[in-house]
C-alpha cells in the first residue's frame, strides 16, 4: 500500500481500521441476504395461503395458481441457496458468518430440503391444511431465525437499530400470513371452534405488538408514510371480517363464499405490507451503502495523514517519531515525547479509541431489542438441553408458563437460563 | 473432504462446527501471545526497577545490571514485536483479531519506540527517577492493555474463567513493580513524605484487591499452592520494611542502605511472584490445547456419522432425506418427516444449537468480570471523545469521582456512560 515501510505504531492503526472495514463491508453482503430471505419469505406465505385454500376448497380451481407460486418461490429459493453457499466458500465472507448463523442456515436447508415432498402431498390432496399450514410456518420460522442471527452479527448500531425495526414488521408480517390461513379454514368450514377464535385472537394480538415495536424502534420513513398508512386502511376491511368470524359458531353459520372475500382481503393486506418491507429493505441497502462509503472516505483521510507523515524526511525533527530507534542516540531531542507528528499519531490513537468505545456503546443500546430474543432462544435450547424435549415443546413450555403466570416472556426465560443454564451439554456424546 | 457431495443442511453444520474449530484454535495464539507479553513484562518490570535504582544512586554500579536487563528486555520484545507481527499477516490469524485488540497493539508500540531515547536518558542520568518510573509504567500499562483485549477475543468460558485469575495476578505482580519503585526512592532519600506514604499505601491495598480477585476467580492449582505460599512468606519480609518506611518523616531519617534491602526483598517477592505467573500460563497452555483436542475429536465424531449418512444408498428409504427432491414423486415414504437418519440430522441440528446456547452461556459467565473492566475503559475514552482531555486524565477523573463519592470505579463508569455516552464522536474531523 505504502511504498515506505510504515512506523509499526501506523501499521497496527491502519491495520485496525481495515479491519473495522472489512466487517462493515460484511454490511452488503447482510442486506442481500436479508433482501433475498424476505422475497422468499414472501412467496412461501402466499404459497402457504394458497396451498391451505386449495386443501380446504372443493374443486381444483386453484391447482394452477399454487403451482404458479410454487415455481416462483423455487425460482427466489434457488437464488437464497446460492447467497448461503457464498457464506462458506473460501473466498467468500465466511470470516463475517457466526456459527450460530450457519447453524441456522443448517436448520432451514433442513426443512427445505422437504418443501418438495411438501408441495407434492398438497397437489395430491394427500394432507390435511392444518398440517400443511404447521409444515409451511415451521419452514417461515427458521427462514426468520437466519435474519436474527444476520441482526446479531452487524456491527454498526444503525444499522443494527433498522434491522430491529425490520424484523419486527416482518414477524409481524408472518403473523398475518397465519392469521390468513387459520381464517380460509374457518371461514371454508362455515364457522369457528372456540380453538380456532381463540388462535384468530391471539394472532391479531401478536400482529399489533410487532407492529407497536415496528412503530417504537423507527417505524416507515416519512417517504413511505403513505405505504404504512394503505396497510392501515386494508386492515379496517379485515376488522370487519374478524368481528363475522368471532361472531359465528356451529349453530351460527356463515355463507363459505366469505371465505375468499377474507382471502382476498387478508392478502391485499399482506401484499401492501410487502410493499412497505420492500422500502424498508431498500433503506437498509442505502443506509449500509452510506456506513461503508464513510468509512472508507475516513480511511481516505488517514491515508493522506499517513503519506505526508511517511514522506517526512527522517532527519528532519518533525520525523522523529518514526526513526526513534535509527536516530544517533547522542543527538537527543530536547522533548523526548516528540512534538509536531508525533503528537498527531497520539491524536489518532487517541480518536480511533474514543471512536471504538463510542460505537460500541451505540451498538450495544441498539442491540437491546435483540438481546431479549436471544434469551428466549437460549433459555428454549437450556430446555432442550436440560430435558431433552424437542425444540417445539420447549418454546411451547416457555410461551405456556408465561400465560400462566403472568409474566413476560423475557422474564420466564431468564429464570430458566438462571435455573437450569449452568447444567452443561455433554455435546460429544450422540 | 467427503468424496460424495454432502446433503446442504450437513454442509452448513459442518462449516459451523469449522467454523467453531477455527475460532477455537485461535486460543493457541491467544496462549502465546499471553506468555511472550507477560515475559515481556516482567523484563520491562525489573528493567524500570534497576532504572530507578540508578538514577537514585549516587555511583555508577548499577550502569551494567540495567544494561545487560535492557538486553534481556529488548531481545523479547523483539520475540513480542514478531508475534504481533502475526496478527496482521495476511495468512496469520488475523480473522481473530479484534479492532481493539490492533488498537491497543498501536498504542503499546507508540511507547516501545520511545523505549531506546528513555533508556539512553536514564543512561546518561538525563532523566529525574519518578519521570523514568512513569514512562516504563505507561507502557507496562499499555501492554497489560493488551492482555486484556486478548482475554476479550476469547471464545471459551474455561478459558476466559482462567485468564480472569492470571489477568488479576499479572496486575498484582504490576503494582508490586510500582510499589517496589517507589519505596526504592523513598529509602534513598532517607524518609517517605506523606505524599509518598499514601502511595506505598494504596499501592499494597491494590496488591491485596488483585489477589483477592485471583483467589475468587480460582487461584493457584494444588500443584503449584507451594509456589503461592512462597509469595506470601516474602510478603511478610516486605511487611517489616513497609512498617518502618511508614513510620519515617524528614525528622526521623533511617539509613539509606535500607534502600538496597528493600529492593532486594521487593524483587525476591516479585521473582516468586512470576515463578506462579509461568505456572499459570503453562496452565493457560494445557487448557487451551485440551480445548482444541475436545473439539478436534467432537468434529471427527461428526464425520464418522456424515460418512455413514452419504455413504446410504439414495434408494433406501433411511437415506431419503439427502434425496427427498430426486426421489420420485409418485413414490412418497408413508412418514413424510422422515425416519432413522433423518431423525440423526435433526438430532444433531438441536444439539449443535444446544451447545452453543450453552456455551454462550457459560461463555456470558465466565466474562463477567471482563465486562465490569469494559466499562471503566468505555467510560475513560467517552470522557475523552466528549471533554477532549487526554486519556490519562479522564482515568484520573473517574478514580477521583469513585473516591470523593466512595462509590465503586464501575458505577461511576456507568453514570459517566449513561450521561455522555449518547454524544457521537465525529470520527472523520482530525
Amino acid at each position: 500500500m505504502q511504498k515506505k515501510r510504515l512506523a509499526p505504531p501506523l501499521r497496527f492503526l491502519m491495520a485496525a481500521r481495515q479491519r473495522e472495514l472489512g466487517r462493515l463491508e460484511a454490511l452488503t453482503d447482510l442486506s442481500r441476504l436479508v433482501d433475498l430471505i424476505s422475497q422468499l419469505v414472501h412467496g412461501l406465505q402466499k404459497e402457504r395461503g394458497l396451498s391451505n385454500a386449495l386443501l380446504c376448497d372443493v374443486g381444483d380451481t386453484m391447482l394452477a395458481e399454487v403451482a404458479a407460486q410454487a415455481r416462483d418461490s423455487a425460482a427466489i429459493e434457488a437464488e437464497v441457496r446460492a447467497a448461503w453457499d457464498c457464506l462458506i466458500e473460501p473466498s467468500g465472507p465466511a470470516e463475517h458468518a457466526s456459527v450460530r448463523l450457519l447453524s441456522a442456515v443448517a436448520h432451514a436447508l433442513q426443512q427445505l430440503e422437504q418443501l418438495e415432498t411438501l408441495r407434492e402431498q398438497v397437489r395430491r390432496r394427500a394432507i390435511a391444511a392444518e398440517a400443511a399450514t404447521s409444515r409451511y410456518t415451521g419452514l417461515l420460522g427458521a427462514l426468520l431465525a437466519i435474519v436474527f442471527e444476520l441482526a446479531d452479527t452487524a456491527v454498526d448500531a444503525d444499522v443494527t437499530r433498522a434491522l430491529v425495526a425490520l424484523l419486527n414488521f416482518i414477524q409481524g408480517k408472518e403473523l398475518c400470513g397465519q392469521e390468513r390461513a387459520c381464517g380460509v379454514i374457518g371461514f371454508l368450514n362455515g364457522y369457528f371452534t372456540d380453538e380456532r377464535k381463540a388462535q384468530m385472537q391471539a394472532l391479531a394480538q401478536a400482529q399489533e405488538r410487532c407492529f407497536d415495536a415496528f412503530l417504537a424502534h423507527g417505524g416507515p420513513r416519512d417517504a413511505d408514510a403513505q405505504a404504512w398508512r394503505s396497510v392501515g386502511e386494508l386492515t379496517e376491511t379485515l376488522a370487519r371480517l374478524r368481528t363475522i368470524a368471532a361472531r359465528t359458531d356451529a349453530g351460527q353459520q356463515v355463507d363459505r363464499q366469505l371465505s375468499a372475500a377474507w382471502f382476498a382481503a387478508a392478502t391485499a393486506r399482506i401484499d401492501a405490507m410487502h410493499h412497505v418491507e420492500r422500502k424498508l429493505i431498500d433503506e437498509l441497502a442505502r443506509l449500509c451503502q452510506a456506513r461503508i462509503t464513510s468509512m472508507r472516505e475516513e480511511l481516505a483521510d488517514h491515508r493522506v495523514l499517513l503519506d505526508q507523515l511517511s514522506s517526512a524526511d527522517p532527519r528532519d525533527g518533525a520525523g522523529r517519531v518514526f526513526n526513534v530507534q535509527a536516530r544517533p542516540l547522542n543527538a537527543l531531542p530536547d522533548d523526548p515525547l516528540g512534538a509536531g507528528l508525533q503528537a498527531s499519531v497520539l491524536d489518532m490513537l487517541a480518536r480511533q479509541t474514543a471512536r471504538l468505545a463510542d460505537s460500541e456503546h451505540q451498538l450495544a443500546q441498539a442491540r437491546k431489542a435483540l438481546e431479549e430474543r436471544k434469551y428466549v432462544e437460549r433459555a428454549k435450547w437450556v430446555l432442550v438441553a436440560a430435558l431433552g424435549v424437542t425444540e417445539k415443546d420447549a418454546h411451547d413450555q416457555l410461551q405456556k408458563t408465561a400465560m400462566n403466570t403472568g409474566q413476560p416472556l423475557q422474564a420466564v426465560a431468564r429464570e430458566v437460563i438462571d435455573k437450569l443454564g449452568g447444567k452443561r451439554v455433554d455435546g460429544r456424546k450422540r
